[in-house]
């Protein structure tokens, strides 16, 4: 009795990473409820984007201004230095921090069952094309999730910067965060952090 | 150095309930990702949806059907019988029984801060035209959440039944869900299930 079109739709909000089909029911009655100009803002400004995003040929981070970003298009920002990061919002959370001036490269996500494989070797062949072609390269910043599931995705990125010696590879630091309480910290984390 | 109009959409989505501004960037950048068939199926089908859907005049519960829902349309359905339901999610849910054969009323919500209280207050103001002018009801099922939040949507509609004593109001059983644990129940369901 539903209209079939709303089903249609809520199966495409449930494929979603997150979303499940009771929220995907939820989100969709919102949407529904909110005012004509939300509605309107929604959906332009999602084809406009659509229309408009490809994928930076360098980094691999969606961009708007055509082949490369506007990082890597950016002639302020330093060649020498190139942060790998899994995933796009790791771009983000760094870039907010406006304390790193140098390019990156994004993996897509990590080798795991319930991610796009395919997409990520295929992002880890062009890293090693691009570490080959890109002579200015001197630093590289592993920025990889300090979990258990990134490890597979890290061995094939060590596995390419073996090749190239030159480049020195800086891994982030273990320690405490910010907020962080010595009684909710795991084993390994406390024995770096106190040089145990 | 984010493209703004990504900032724009994102910034949408966190107006999503249940979506905070972390995942709302993780679900751009999954949609981004995904491939062209998905994306133009999302718009597509939202597009439509956007277009075609009014408020059932009747039960408020979206259709694309013109003025009235399949299920006020429907000569087959018991008309002497409405459900008044808080949300379009209870229901779809009430629907999926294949129990239920009367009318509904969807109020949009309950009078919370968060919620939009004049939408609601208006639907509960539309429900007491519709008792008054609907002079084959005879029965109102009450299938409100038993929960505080809902207490004081269900006192102000409880004022408008008063004013049809010849109405029959159903009040849902109070007592233990499938799977409902002895153990984990509260006092009051336990009180009213065991019949204390």
């Amino acid at each position: 009795m539903l209209p079939p079109i709303f089903k249609r739709f809520v199966q495409l909000l449930d494929e979603f990473p997150e979303i499940g089909p009771r929220q995907a029911w939820r989100l969709f009655f919102w949407f529904l409820k909110s005012d004509k100009k939300f509605q309107n803002s929604f959906l332009d400004t999602l084809s406009t984007i659509k229309a408009q995003t490809s994928f930076c040929k360098s980094c691999f981070f969606p961009t708007t201004e055509g082949d490369f970003c506007d990082i890597c298009d950016n002639s302020k920002r330093d060649k020498t230095t190139m942060c790998i990061v899994a995933r796009e919002t790791d771009f983000v959370t760094i870039e907010a921090t406006k304390k790193y001036n140098g390019l990156y490269f994004v993996l897509g996500g990590l080798i795991l069952p319930y991610e796009d494989k395919e997409l990520i070797r295929d992002r880890i062949k062009n890293l090693e094309n691009r570490i080959k072609q890109d002579k200015s390269l001197k630093n590289i910043i592993l920025a990889m999730p300090f979990t258990r599931e990134a490890e597979p995705t890290l061995k094939d990125i060590e596995k390419i910067l073996k090749q190239f010696p030159e480049i020195k590879i800086i891994r982030p630091k273990r320690g405490i965060p910010l907020g962080g309480e010595i009684e909710f910290l795991d084993p390994e984390t406390l024995t770096e952090a106190l040089q145990l």
